[in-house]
């Protein structure tokens, strides 16, 4: 099922002649900024329009999506800015890829995209065979069956239901349904909707909807005065870094939160048991929290003791950013995880999984649309490009300068930077406090390069997979003009 | 903000001669079944490669959307069927329409569906105009925000949010967040993560994501092994049909609910006080259960007096097919609604609403992608041919022919069909038992006609908005066809 260019590429990953394909020719030579700050008076004027109709106060610039070129997006003031950035993180191949210019030129794919069907009741006749060859092929390895959803919320969510559905079966056993749970599931009660959980880390993101935020930890305004499930929580790894000085310390981390693991479990065991556990391979929206593989193999060694489900939550690793297609390869897991959900880069979301989280009943993991067969024609081009220009390894290479660059800076503005960290160019480093964090990516912004924050004091670098050692060599070169000034 | 048109329209509703713009040429004459059972041989064959990786419990067979054509769906095996169905009530004008193939011809609209943007931070320079242009276009009378999303179940999680955080900033006052309400939240428990709920009715269907779930219950199959919040839960009320002949007996159950609605509310006001009603102009997933215009206003009533939103699910009465484009808008409220949820025909999701429904700190209600708008391009155009097209007045024609006829089939099979319903095409007939719906369901199919079930008993109807007079009679004889035949 799993075709072998994923493994090839791993092979390929740090051979840096294969990194010169992908053409970036029609980008600018470097950033350009014209206006005195961003957003610039134009996007002040849309922001005012788009303003009488919707909140508007997330909103840092209005984009010229027309203009924009691999890795440089255009404001509409005529700002041009390197995007390390990316839509947070779900821009693969940056702007206007000549590849995807030409997916929906394809007669019959512009009538997949226009004619849009129920996935789950009548799909066209093209969609097992793009389940094969596009989403199977990059399926994490062990896992054999695919589910596919909208967004990353609703992979999770219906994770989380294939989960509670696997556990009570299991407890179930071969016995028939009783009258009582089909009668009590009705008006939300058990034993029919049953008292379980799943069991989340502290500084976890997991999405926004209300059984996803209830695994969501990372900052206050996402959750405050929504209801909430009474769900167990424990502590994330918080690793000094560079990891390779703090061994120690980060492995007593390790071991004081896979103990608290074990003890939440106990303790819901009698009142809401834990079914499944989520984890993020990196936690992202939470801070750019790294855990080591061994606590990611302790902690599946921790579900499979319990009988609880592991999910491995890709969302905003998945896609190659990391140098590996999945994040959760750097880990050696004995065995595959039960779950993996995706989303962002990969166009539409969705969860793999195996055979035993397919409910036995129709229905039960159900939507009206079931994802959406125009983001897979997307997602089966940008696999394509991934595997003929060798992303894996450019990523791999070019995230090596720029954490390399990061490193040298953090050794240059040590009162300024720390804790850079990361895989391929899934980058992040700390700053002295949140406001200089906030400063710095201003600062940056103005300089041309277009960063986002993470937890409380971190910068996160998101390129898309064809950012290459030349753009890392600019955002060093800004980023190191901005450290200068403060 | 809002346009002329939807006044026009409902002007129109009635002028048959309005109803001859849209070509339906190129449709089949009539529908053609080419297997002895459906799905045939080559369904089949898909559905085991499918199966190999996904669960298929679901699928009724594969479709060839290159051939499907305004209202007629074509199969693998050659079958043609007039499809009533339409993916679950989701496609507004049919298949293949020609403007909707001319979308995405435009450079720049395809630029738009590439290059797809966080929509909440960096939004394309049209972003502002088309939300104005389109969706305001659309918004039902008296709401003059919009909130993008993407599928009816995020649009619900989503507006339940926006309700929560209204209702505790009443509570709250002017006074600031205090340090134990940032702090709780974060670990899912008061004040912070407050408990509260959404009142729903018995029979209905708001989606299948954990909060939205909530507040579902038309069939125990979506919620068995789901935990629940402990919502309140009111009857809807169970009516006889035709309305006009069980005024009194239809009354009663309005008062009956309506008392049991604040009762639940007085019950859960010291618990789990209720912030908001969810509730569907037609019950349609849990058997197209009506209620009455005196109804809906009543419960506005009680919302207002108890100081709890109204949310009005249109997401699948949205968009045209009961006769008005909203169908809440046959209800005359004394004032809007105070949110509007919508998806499927509109293509992408989201919620109208009031300035109180904008939270006062950003990041509150948002996502990476909030809404996509490749979709809001499909939705100008198809918004563009039902106004150019008169369509809704179209609905009413056909949708009368089909009512008509539906109540002379009940006269006629008096023992197999009764309690005919329905506004414009959106209408269903109840019938004797399960068995028999399903016998018939599957014997229309054979006979060329799609249709779908709803409840235990029903049958629904859900055209697109270009079914026409002949296609209803072509639907009504097939129908006597296989009554006879029973």
């Amino acid at each position: 099922m799993r075709s072998l260019w994923l493994n090839t590429f791993a092979k390929q990953s740090l051979c840096r002649l294969s990194t010169k394909r992908y053409s970036t020719n029609n980008e600018p030579k470097e950033p350009v900024v014209r206006t005195k700050s961003i957003p610039g008076p134009k996007s002040i004027e849309l922001k005012k329009h788009l303003d009488s109709v919707q909140a508007t106060g997330t909103i840092q610039f209005f984009a010229d999506y027309e203009k924009s070129v691999g890795n440089y997006i255009h404001d509409v003031d005529g700002n041009i800015l390197l995007d390390v950035y990316t839509q947070i993180s779900s821009v693969p191949l940056g702007y206007n890829h000549p590849r995807l210019f030409k997916v929906f030129t394809n007669e019959q794919n512009l009538k997949t995209l226009i004619n849009r069907p129920a996935l789950g009741v009548f799909p066209g006749k093209e969609w097992p065979d793009k389940l094969h060859s596009v989403l199977m092929n990059i399926a994490p390895k062990g896992l054999n069956k695919i589910t596919t959803m909208m967004c990353g919320s609703c992979s999770n969510e219906n994770a989380y239901k294939s989960i509670f559905i696997w556990y009570q079966n299991k407890l179930r056993g071969n016995t028939p349904l009783t009258e009582q749970e089909k009668t009590s599931c009705m008006i939300n009660i058990p034993p029919g909707a049953p008292k379980l959980s799943i069991l989340s880390f502290k500084g976890a993101f997991h999405g926004r909807t209300l059984g996803a935020l209830s695994t969501t930890h990372s900052k206050y305004i996402h959750k405050l005065d929504v209801p909430s499930f009474d769900w167990p929580i424990a502590s994330f790894p918080q690793y000094k870094y560079p990891l390779e000085e703090n061994v120690e310390h980060n492995k007593k981390e390790d071991e004081k939160c896979l103990a608290e693991v074990q003890d939440l479990i106990e303790q819901y065991s009698s009142k809401i048991p834990v079914a499944g556990i989520v984890v993020e391979p990196i936690q992202s929206e939470g801070g750019d929290n790294e855990a080591s593989p061994e606590f990611f193999r302790s902690l599946q060694a921790i579900c499979k003791k319990n009988g609880i489900a592991l999910l491995i939550d890709e969302v905003q690793t998945g896609g190659g950013s990391t140098g590996k297609f999945w994040a959760h390869e750097h880990f050696n897991l004995e065995s595959p995880p039960d779950v993996v959900t995706f989303s962002k880069k990969l166009q539409l979301g969705g969860y793999f999984h195996n055979d035993d989280f397919i409910p036995n009943e129709p229905y039960r993991i159900f939507n009206t649309w079931m994802g959406d067969p125009g983001k897979v024609l997307l997602l089966e081009e940008i696999v394509k490009v991934i595997q003929e220009d060798n992303l894996l390894a450019n990523v791999n290479v070019a995230g090596k300068v720029l954490k390399n660059g990061l490193l040298s800076l953090e050794k240059e503005f040590p009162h300024i930077l720390n804790s850079t960290r990361g895989r391929g160019t899934f980058l992040a480093v700390n700053c002295t406090n949140t406001k200089v964090r906030d400063q710095i990516i201003g600062a940056l912004k103005l300089h041309g390069i277009q960063t986002g924050g993470c937890g409380e004091i971190s910068i996160r670098f998101r390129p898309a997979l064809v950012f290459k050692e030349y753009h890392a060599n600019i955002v060093l070169d800004r980023f190191r003009k901005v450290l200068k000034a403060m």
